[in-house]
């Protein structure tokens, strides 16, 4: 066995006609290329070195694209991508190379792009529906849906409906590992633990081992005679009682998700069941790379550039936005009993961990359940509490109703702090936090704060939790914080961070949202070098529109805003409606992402695509400038219209 | 017993110390209040005849507003009124008069005023943790929640979450009956009526008979017995096996949810059992009602005003918006047969019971379940069919993510319907539809109709579902159908339905969306009465906003809008982007709802108070008009902002 074996394969049609033992030594093969790759280009790793097994075994006992493979969070989909005749690694998740999830433009063998947890019961449900209503009966779809991803209600929901359509060829794997991005919480994680430490556990897995050892040799033959086999579906099925056989779904194991033979078994008979089959198997998250096996806050579920050898990262992370975010709330938290924690089963990544540690009844994991968290949050207000809610920005599109109605309706004082928020770029499409300005700016009485750099965050923070009658909300940015960028003085309320005469009359005012208030400075700096008269101010808190941001740009030639958010319905054009509401004619060029989705590449490579850096944002003013002293309309907004 | 009985009570403490007897009496009192009350102001009829004994035994076991009372989507709370001092329901649903759903400016009583389903536990859960958090173990939080609203995936985040949490003073009353507001589907609902047909029913409930028999008389002295007693506890919790057992949490019953001795002893032992408890009592929606009883579509979920006796309407429904879609729909399915329908347990409010009726297997009935509806969808679409699913406007909220995720990054062939779109008013801040347009204006690719009458409606359909590569939308609002309204000619794409020509040399350009194309006419009118020339042109598809509406406004001097959506991010705000992007500066005055909820009224009081009626938009108009010819400038909306 070498890495040509791995090399040579085409498709996974050709997995079907290999031994068990070279399935075995590819496992190992793909394990070694997974850490191999990934800690050259980063990645996420935990989860891929934890499904070789299962994958190799979907793809063995399914045939791919004609069955349909749909995996939950895509992020797991590394080991199908290999086998799926995508072996170039090299350019992981950069511009043109291969997306970190399953992208239907990369093969005929990806369906679900959505990384957004909890949906792949739903769609399997609705691709099995339509073949069966179309008559079509041979072709299966197989789910692969972590236990974290159980927790979240679609899931529920689309469990229940299936349970109505019992002719579907539909088989959900259960790929439990005890993780969502931490352990797994609630009372589906205990079931679960149940029914893993249950001896039905050793039984079912006996029952793989010894029907395939009884039939022989292992090879093409036992998986034959296992596929036609009816009669050891009784043995295999759970017996009655068990959560998912309350609401009438059937279920197959736990079987051991790393026992190549006795998946083959247990998937071969949900095959054989021709209805909703449920086959539950056991993984160890990070398996075979001790570095991932032995880290108890799965830091390896993503990573960057690491060594391999140690899993240590090659550039360490510097103090970034997440820590700033863990360390002032819980100050604020010692100082102020009624604040709690909410995290929807990231509490180390969006930075409550520390929070946590210190004080663990006040950081409640509720679960991949970003819509209960937003409503028991607007019930821990009533109560007389304090709700720190801390989510990626893209989640937060899933609560968008309970924001709305529960928290905003109610006046309730829950503070929501969204991380990644504008462009996190190599995650693509599903991952850009680019929606949430334009999302929250249609509820009612919310506070919108974009801080800028360190201190602001700290001070933005404060601000949120110290307002009780209405939702606030603080966005940040991925990754590193910026060098401090201090304010040189103060106008209408918002902080002058720059400011330059120029050798005409044009005044221009620069606003850039967060961290887009360094591009702000660095636009006057070039303006000013053509002459241009420029201000650099940030409001921080941007929605609404602060009326001196209004004021001020009354005594304005231009607006320029900056923004990494939908340049259509975000921060700019909440900056028009209200200068449109006071009367005001002063025209606004918004620099934003247009109405489309963004393929992967990095922030830096998007935003030169978008014309976000300072000089493309400086070329553009100093254009409109000239027009507009040339009496020429400069109302327009920088690029045509993306919509389509 | 007179209706003096219920006329005296002025707070739920004077419930206490009624004899059961007396209850049972004032039960009947009720129950006759509310169809005599209700066939006067219409509301929700069936809900509340249901909840009769359960909301008095809830009452006297608990003590609001110490204890918390959470009704899940908050039609069934009328009960609850009568017994908390408002017993003047004469205006109910009306401006000024009782709200239909919770409401805190009413009452310390009411708690959550969502209308929405499924949210209920995550409330609880949060004011119960809350309290727990501040060490305060003696006030209990009740959440009433029916068996269709369980099948939201809300509710299984919060049992998941909360199964984390045995110290909460949080019990849960399941009212099933079996419904939403159609038949409650799924595995949920097979195991729910598993359990009311099992022996165990009866074994609970002649426990809760036997033991206040065994009492002695019945009176306070029966209540405080079984309050303090802890040793039935074990005889009335149901065993080890079953859904909510799996998930960790106790559960008591099912018990008969009119019979006021085993509901009583079943809410007293879950209140001494200390921590998160179920009580599942059955229930039949409509109870005691004969007209309501004995109708098998629900149609006594909601009415308006009906001859209490019969239960037949007294002003007779015209043809409407929903029976237009549901006989369209139909006829379309007949030639297509990749036509799909989804509902969100709502088949005869949205139109597509005709459809199911004739085509069973082709109406897909997913419980109060949204998101999982539009993921569903996508996977319907990938595999060939072309679903068209039917919601009300303010339950697409609950579906964003998907929306954005599912369907639209994957270009799926999916058509949503959005019936009681806009203004719906008499169900209050929850329930109407207008922050669909600003909603739909951020998915890319998303194409919106909102068509004008019967004739436009049946054409957008048909145009929308004729799209396979993008998600297509058509709104339509609440209630009758306009007269139709022919178009008198085209212009740049869109239909011209009244043109005038003016005096002067003004010229406006006037576009009502979907219904408010009437109003656009009447408004031409008025302003021809004035010597204005104006044009009022529907372009039918509004996002994204047509080049020829965009075309045509180049050519006049003022554009203005009307719709019944926010006005600050809908399609007036479009309007004024698109006309930014192409560089024209002709002003846009916009009109719509503003960025704030709405009290109950009337669409009519709602338009008056707006400043949406012909008259009001003539009169604005006018006056901009007369402004622009002084030369001063006319952008500015209407009226002033309304952010806080």
């Amino acid at each position: 066995m070498d890495v040509s074996e791995l090399e040579n394969l085409r498709s996974p049609d050709d997995l079907r006609t290999l031994s068990p033992r070279r399935v075995r030594a590819l496992a190992e093969d793909i394990r070694e290329f997974l850490v191999d790759s990934v800690s050259r280009t980063g990645g996420h790793l935990g989860p891929n070195l934890g499904v070789v097994e299962l994958t190799l075994a979907i793809h063995r006992v399914f045939s791919s694209p004609r069955d349909s493979i749909v995996f939950d969070t895509g992020h797991q989909a590394y080991v199908h991508k290999l086998l799926t005749g995508r072996q170039d690694f090299s350019t992981l998740r950069q511009r043109g190379g291969l997306s970190g999830y399953p992208s239907r433009a990369e093969s005929d063998h990806d369906v679900v792009e959505n990384s957004h947890a909890s949906t792949a019961l739903s769609w399997a449900d609705g691709i099995s529906r339509a073949r069966l209503l179309a008559g079509d009966t041979d072709r299966y779809v197989v789910a692969v849906i972590g236990d974290g991803a159980l927790t979240g209600g679609m899931a529920w929901e689309a469990l229940n409906n299936l349970a109505d359509s019992p002719d579907q060829r539909l088989v959900i794997v259960v790929n439990d590992n005890g993780w969502s991005y931490s352990p797994t919480v609630g009372g589906l994680a205990r079931y679960l633990d149940a029914v893993r430490t249950d001896r039905n556990y050793e039984r079912v897995l006996g029952w793989g081992k010894r029907t395939l050892q009884g039939a022989g040799a292992p090879g093409r033959l036992t998986y034959d005679a296992l596929h036609g086999m009816k009669k050891g579906l009784k043995d295999v099925l759970r017996p009655q009682q068990g959560l998912f056989e309350e609401l009438g779904l059937k279920s197959i194991g736990p079987v051991d998700g790393h026992d190549l033979d006795a998946l083959d078994a247990a998937l071969r008979s949900a095959r054989g069941y021709a209805g909703p089959v449920i086959v539950h198997a056991v993984t160890q998250k990070g398996r075979g790379y001790v570095p991932a096996e032995s880290d108890a806050v799965d830091r390896f579920h993503t990573v960057g550039k690491i060594h391999p050898e140690t899993g240590l990262p090659v550039v360490p992370s510097r103090f970034g936005w997440t820590a700033v975010f863990g360390d002032e709330i819980l100050t604020i938290a010692r100082s102020r009993s009624d604040i709690v924690g909410i995290t929807a089963a990231m509490p180390e990544p969006v930075g409550l961990a520390p929070m946590a540690r210190e004080m663990p009844d006040r950081v409640i994991d509720v679960g991949i359940a970003e819509e209960h968290a937003l409503t028991s949050a607007a019930g821990m207000a009533f109560a007389g509490m304090h709700p720190v809610v801390s989510l990626y920005a893209t989640f937060l599109n899933r609560a968008f109703d309970q924001l709305l109605m529960d928290v905003a309706l109610h006046r309730a004082g829950v503070t929501i702090t969204l991380d990644r928020a504008g462009l996190t770029g190599t995650d693509g499409a599903s991952h850009n936090g680019m929606w949430d300005v334009a999302l929250l700016r249609l509820v009612p009485g919310l506070r919108l704060a974009a801080p800028r750099d360190e201190e602001t965050l700290r001070t933005a923070l404060r601000e949120a939790v110290a307002v009780s009658d209405a939702p606030t909300v603080v966005r940040y940015p991925k990754g590193d914080l910026p060098e401090p960028l201090p304010a040189q003085g103060r106008m209408a309320g918002m902080d002058v961070l720059a400011r330059a005469a120029g050798d005409g009359d044009a005044r221009v005012l620069v606003v850039g949202i967060g961290p887009f208030a360094t591009t702000a400075v660095d636009v006057v700096a070039r303006l000013k070098d053509q002459g241009i008269g420029a201000t650099a101010v940030d409001p921080r808190w941007v929605i609404p529109v602060p009326a001196g941001l209004v004021e001020a740009a009354a005594d304005v030639d231009l607006v320029v805003t900056i923004e990494d958010g939908l340049v259509t319905s975000g921060f700019g054009a909440a900056v028009r409606e209200a200068l449109a509401e006071q009367g005001l004619t002063v025209p606004v060029r918004a620099h934003g992402i247009p109405h489309r989705f963004l393929a992967h590449a990095s922030r830096g490579q998007l935003e030169e695509e978008l014309g976000l850096r300072p000089q493309d944002i400086a070329r553009d003013t100093a254009a409109a400038v000239a027009r507009d002293q040339q009496g020429i309309d400069i109302t327009s907004a920088p690029r045509p219209s993306t919509q389509p």
